[in-house]
């Protein structure tokens, strides 16, 4: 790598690449769904990620947005999420305003046309029009609800803050992106192939869980992985295969640079050889069968969690394990995967810092 | 407007003017009820607040207040209170620290002299006293119980509070005041006016809502409106008149500045030729009869809904809607209206931010 | 005191003079029990502490601890603990990233090897990993579970933290220790002694509480005025007594450092001559006998409260009282002790902010 050494010039010319690539010059929209800065976006922004990861000290000693207020709307919980957001807030000098509607702050309806005599005093259309005029960015998270999966994949809450906001939007998680939890693991696929991952084996692998996960992840996972051309092969039982729509469009990514999408209902076949494996619970996409029928059903079960034994079919018996975190210890993954040589889930869940500050000063500087 | 250009320069001499004119040349004391500053306070406090506001960069990137420590003690939820304040602490480089008590900070007994072996395990004036001395300013948010009318016009918590703490307390409302609101309500008469109100046609319309609301906010709108000698107007339906005490004393106030003050039981006769409608729910003053009783009855409550045909009676049909947020579409005001021309909501809310930034300034700079 | 006059170049050596007598040299390791910074260190702590609050507003404005991160992690609620750290950052510079697990951030597992297909999501491993790459330290504050004494004395969410996170590791209280609030109490007897403490007559006393509440105050008490060499009288009913294996460090190293601890039955004989009387309701260390069963029995109760008349017995009839707060006015102590002339609960309460402060300069600076 030959990242310029004077901080501070690098970094107005790094926010300047990611502009040109993303916003046309200026800084850019919204991230909801993670396509948003395309194939030479994302590079600029991985770029100016481990410019900010290198020169971290230096950068935070000149708080370059001092000033500047990000305002963080978590519907639902999060640790790795807030606190990656507001270490990278802090060390740049902007301001997180952490809020919870319906703790502490306002309940919000989300429907519009609706006459409001019920619980939520208050419209999602004032909340993201006045929280524009105190904050410069809106950073959304909302999990769907998982009762209605038509309804969870219109995505109302982040897309009703992005339809009425007046500054931009970004997703900090919704029923079928996590574009920030994605290019942090597009840059650990880096990490674990010496360089861009392009036609490098990675196996992406359902995992037990004893809830029905929302797609969010597996999905930012293979939407990085066809931006990246990477060989990436889908590990996943019968009726957990991910939602077609974000998988046509992967399929036509992944083929424009290069890389293949296959489907395994094999495990071991599909980790066979691969430089990283990522594992992850994810509920159907459909709701014709539970995955509370299956979890009871160990003998099943056991055979998707991630084992030493399996990790030894990598390549080299060293690929790495990742995993977007919180992880489930001997349900997902073996304590001796989590606690030995092939586990990068630290480093993964660092640069979740490195990337949000890139979009952090793609839009604030 | 003729603001000097050099911000810290006319910030300083800002700065000075509402001390003269509040704080007798030193940082003021407290602002619990709105009456503080007197009119001429008020006047200065505005004029500190449009200067922020168009200098809000420059003056973020100098820090003024930078070391900076205001407590806020929420005793109830809040979106724009929480989110302005601490944007404008951020913006000027002060930390604003959020405290909950009962949620996750210990509950506060109010009374004195009891023997505290209930529920609560900390006494307000220990609270205030610390947290005077980590903070240099301490906000409260404390509404009315709602079950003694006699109990909560004495106030207990923020009382408390001013009587205890050691440095300036700001109320972020109370049963009877909002003071923030009220300023960030007069700077919207100014902007709806094209200047001071002195005279102009405002109109203050009760509007149902299914709970039985504080008075705190419709009261600073009428303390505010006094200090404007604006010609205020209240419509309200017979039993809701607001707080005897409170208008007795803005009667006296609007007299000395050259306004007027009347009621009306007629919304329609009351907005026509009103350079602005504010809406707003409240209970009544004497606990006689419950707003329960009338909420049912739609017909009754329809006529109060603020509809784009009444907007209509205003003047030029042009006047601007305000309302302090959270608003209850379809109850209190139709989505034609919110959405529409007349809305001013945003930019009332905005104006939270720039007339607290000045309130701070005022006091720590 | 001769505290040069320059905050910074006073502030490089003072951290220096931390890390010679705490550190090696290098800024310090994790501070959980209290003991680790042997006797030279806590008096560099202290020395710093009081530069610290002398130069209070200079330090604030060159923001010594800028770009970094302190994350709060609590298990339980705190007024105090919280508002100071988060003051004490804030005036430094530094960011404090305040997490609950459980509200808003994920419950944590904090046993080893087990399946984790309950209640929590998230394993402390991984928690402990993750937040040292977002944070610079760590800050744990976790109450003892109270059902088993034992599994209590093993501290599992401290140890636990401090075993895998890779940043210091600061206990805001566990089971047996809450090491800031023992230096602030020990900087509380240096105020109350004019000086060091050496020899000064000192009473811990032991106060009634509706809940059978943990040692770690008491316990850091006893430490604290052991390094200080104080002459230690603690007075609690039989029963009471504090946990042995703290205690006998205790009284070694209070031996070597010239003091001397001695346990008193009666509170008024413990008082008599004292310079300060910190009361304090604990639990006893073994789990034959509840408080419950005394707390209904009055009489017995009303002798250990401390009152007016035994504040009279103290040196001089002038000792201080001291408590770490929240205090139960009218069971711990009267209202009379409280808000008369003894009191020194408001300045202890503050000095938690100074040697905080002073800890994290000599971590991070």
């Amino acid at each position: 790598m030959s990242e310029p050494t004077d901080p501070s010039n690098s970094l107005d010319a790094a926010v300047g690449r990611v502009r040109a690539a993303w916003g046309g010059g200026s800084p850019p929209g919204s991230l909801l769904d993670g396509w948003e800065p395309g194939a030479a976006g994302i590079d600029e922004v991985l770029r100016l990620a481990r410019l900010y990861r290198t020169h971290r000290r230096e950068i935070a000693r000149a708080r370059p947005l001092a000033g500047r207020v990000v305002a963080g709307i978590f519907f639902d919980p999060s640790l790795r999420t807030r606190a990656s957001m507001e270490a990278a807030c802090a060390r740049l000098g902007a301001h997180f305003l952490y809020l919870r509607p319906g703790e502490g702050s306002w309940s919000l309806e989300l429907r519009d046309g609706v006459r409001m005599d019920g619980a939520e005093p208050e419209h999602v259309r004032e909340a993201a029009r006045v929280l524009s005029r105190y904050a410069d960015l809106l950073a959304i998270r909302a999990f769907p609800g998982g009762r209605d999966l038509v309804e969870d994949r219109r995505e109302p809450a982040i897309r009703a803050f992005a339809a009425h906001a007046t500054v931009p939007v970004l997703s900090l998680e919704s029923a079928l992106a996590h574009p920030c939890q994605g290019l942090a693991d597009l840059m650990a696929f880096d990490q674990a192939a010496g360089g861009p991952p392009r036609g490098a084996p990675i196996c992406l692998t359902w995992a037990p869980h004893p809830r029905s996960l929302p797609q969010a992840v597996p999905l930012s996972v293979v939407r990085m992985a066809a931006v990246a051309g990477a060989d990436l092969r889908i590990a996943c039982p019968e009726g957990w295969d991910l939602d077609e729509e974000v998988m046509a469009r992967a399929r036509e990514v992944s083929a424009s640079r290069g890389g293949t999408i296959s489907v395994y209902r094999d495990p071991d076949e599909a980790v066979r050889g691969a430089i990283a494996v990522y594992a992850k619970g994810w509920g159907p996409s459909r709701p014709t069968e539970g995955i509370g029928e299956h979890y009871g059903a160990l003998p099943v079960l056991d055979r998707w969690r991630v084992t030493a034994r399996r990790m030894g079919l990598t390549a080299g018996g060293r690929g790495a394990f990742l995993h977007c975190l919180p992880v489930r210890r001997n349900v997902i993954v073996d304590d001796e995967v989590l606690d030995g040589p092939w586990s990068r889930v630290t480093e993964q869940a660092a640069n979740r810092e490195f990337v949000q500050a890139a979009l952090l000063l793609a839009w604030l500087l």
